[in-house]
């Protein structure tokens, strides 16, 4: 393995990052409500942003930024406590002023600062409270506030999710990438979001770097599903800044590039699964691979059907070894499928050949699904598309969480 | 109003049809579980399908038999307690048994008898079982047993559905047409699965038959969403055997043919709103209708997306009126939106105007929601395109039901 976990690495662990939080009462008072992450020299940068046609007021002026000045992004400042979507030309004024205050606190060039935004929808943004939290944050801008980012992110999430690897490049260089992120469904009450900020010391120009991220994201926070919805303001970026003194990553395919590129993957799987793992309500963790598939795309859809299904999702809930509910999703999926192929496993047992049910143990299954692991494995026997995605159970929980009446 | 519905009216309610019940112990002994139906004279037939890649052994047979003799169906044989599906080759032949065993016992020709299945999936059909009570069956045709036949097919279904209009044909004659379902998902722990079947007594080629058929489907039973998985099962089949002696209906857009059509939709839209309403978990029964959309198809898209999405369903559970949930499930729909056009109503009152939120009373809109009926309705203000949907909310019973260890 090239690359290796830091124990507790965050955002500020690669070189040259240093954060601050501050408190501004948002939606309520007594907690760090703001983030603000500073590169100390411009930095590549790729994002990628929700596909909802309904889009918060930060993710339409990121999306701007992105076309601007990929190369030269300096900060990034997020709120949570207020999502500042469905919030008219005023919320387009709020994260303006966001990202206005940042750059002239830090004396940053214009369209140098990216800007995020979580919480309850369709409220206004409390500006003048967030600038002034940016202009206090200005002042304590240090790498040891890595771990307070992923707490001031926060909104329903049970905890802070943040990691970082140390990859040693086959050229003989050392570069660092740091992650955190925020969980998105069964979480708000008002609306999920998910939030993901990678930070990096390596050398990347800004469209290997979108080439990377885009292969990285399909295999991570595009392989979880929670509860199916996707969000007004669902934000994955990255940041490269170089200030590890490598010489620039050009080429994916160079072994530097592929080195780089499962360092990115593992940070982004362990930020996405830790999303999973923290749904809440969720009592359940469930892989969910399909192999021989005709393509890794058909094996990707009919993964993500099963993850997405209600009915599979409740029976896991109850450690039912369903081997039908997971066998009809794969078939409504889309993906190209011969039932008469199909061999299911659940926790390592076969229950389903050729399409057909096996004669297993019924209360052997139950107990191999009641556990907070769980692997569901399908061979559609068809070719060589395989993928792995990551999902949750549907519990009592989920239900009462996301029927309360808001307060 | 051309059409007028039948006090206790169901599939024999139309000329020339008659039914009879037998108890086979399929799954368990003491119920109903066999249902024969049989027109006195050779119908016109057309028929819907899932378009799930797994299909069960009968589903199979009737796909074939309706390309080869789509103008004269005799009969209809249905299962409850065993869907007959991921059962092999020897599934295949155990829906062949059923349907030579319906045509040798009524002396039909071959190829005249559409089979049916609905229960549990990957048991092996009981095949003696089932022809013993064929057999008894085939002595007791009646038209006295229509509400027999509709208690016959249900399986965890709470209660029959069954309903049949008269229809008053403009050129002078009278017509009617009945209908029996049973419902689909969130109702069987194992397999869901939506079964139905409608009778009439007016006279159209089968080409006629399959539009109106699709056309209504669309506004019925493809406008209803439990929880969005699709069975093995599903079938929807309309048998026309013309004995109310009136000429063919051959032309849709005729007097005659409108209202044939909107009778057929009458019978349709009441047995699928049935569906939807003895879902089990259900607490409330949610109609919701997109309008101002650039196409028909694109407001179904975007109330559909609404009437599947956990959160808005969750959300609907708890009376929460959560505008936020709504405006985002049509943003990820994929119809076209411009969420600064948005108008949305909660039970009446306006909640969101121009893609804002409005002042409203949160309480006064939550008591909105907190009744048995509900009504969404959302303007999207580009176009002329409607459409509305029904479906119910996910409750903690939902999640019971589901999650149950199958016995």
């Amino acid at each position: 393995m090239i690359h290796t976990f830091l124990e507790q690495g965050h955002v500020t662990s690669p070189a040259g990052w240093r954060a601050a939080t501050a408190a501004c009462a948002i939606k309520k008072p007594g907690r760090d409500d703001l983030a603000l992450l500073l590169s100390d020299r411009p930095c590549a940068a790729a994002a990628l942003f929700t596909t909802n046609t309904v889009k918060a007021a930060p993710v339409l002026y990121d999306m701007v930024l992105m076309q601007r000045n990929p190369g030269g992004l300096r900060a990034v400042v997020i709120n949570s406590g207020n999502a500042n979507a469905c919030t008219g030309s005023d919320g387009d004024a709020a994260a303006l002023a966001m990202v206005q205050a940042v750059e002239e606190r830090l004396g940053l060039e214009a369209s140098t600062c990216f800007v995020m935004s979580t919480g309850t929808i369709g409220v206004p943004m409390p500006v003048a409270k967030v600038t002034q939290g940016i202009a206090e944050a200005a002042e304590r801008l240090s790498p040891a506030h890595g771990p307070a980012l992923a707490r001031a992110i926060m909104t329903t999430d049970t905890r802070p999710k943040a990691c970082a690897v140390r990859v040693e490049l086959p050229s003989g260089g050392v570069c660092h990438i740091g992650g955190m992120a925020k969980g998105a469904g069964m979480i708000h009450p008002n609306m999920a979001t998910m939030l993901a900020v990678v930070t990096t010391d390596a050398a990347l120009p800004s469209d290997t770097l979108d080439a990377a991220l885009r292969h990285v994201a399909d295999r991570s926070f595009h392989s979880i599903s929670i509860d199916g919805d996707t969000s007004t303001n669902d934000t994955l970026l990255v940041l490269a800044n170089g200030a590890a003194g490598l010489p620039p990553i050009t080429d994916m395919q160079s072994p530097d590039g592929q080195a780089f590129l499962q360092g990115l993957l593992a940070v982004c799987q362990r930020l996405a699964q830790e999303i999973v793992r923290d749904g809440e309500g969720a009592t359940r963790f469930v892989t969910i691979t399909v192999r021989g598939a005709t393509s890794d795309a058909d094996a990707h859809l009919a993964a993500m059907t099963v993850a997405k299904s209600p009915l599979v999702k409740t029976a896991l809930f109850g450690a039912d070894p369903n081997w039908g509910r997971v066998l009809c999703a794969m078939g409504y999926s889309g993906a190209t499928l011969d039932p008469n192929r199909v061999v299911l496993h659940f926790g390592g047992l076969k229950v389903l050949e050729n399409g057909l049910p096996l004669d297993f143990d019924e209360k052997a299954a139950h107990n191999l699904l009641n556990v907070p692991e769980v692997q569901i494995e399908a061979d559609l026997g068809l070719g060589d598309g395989a993928a792995t995605v990551w999902t949750c159970d549907f519990s009592y929980d989920y239900v009462k969480i996301n029927a309360e009446y808001r307060t």
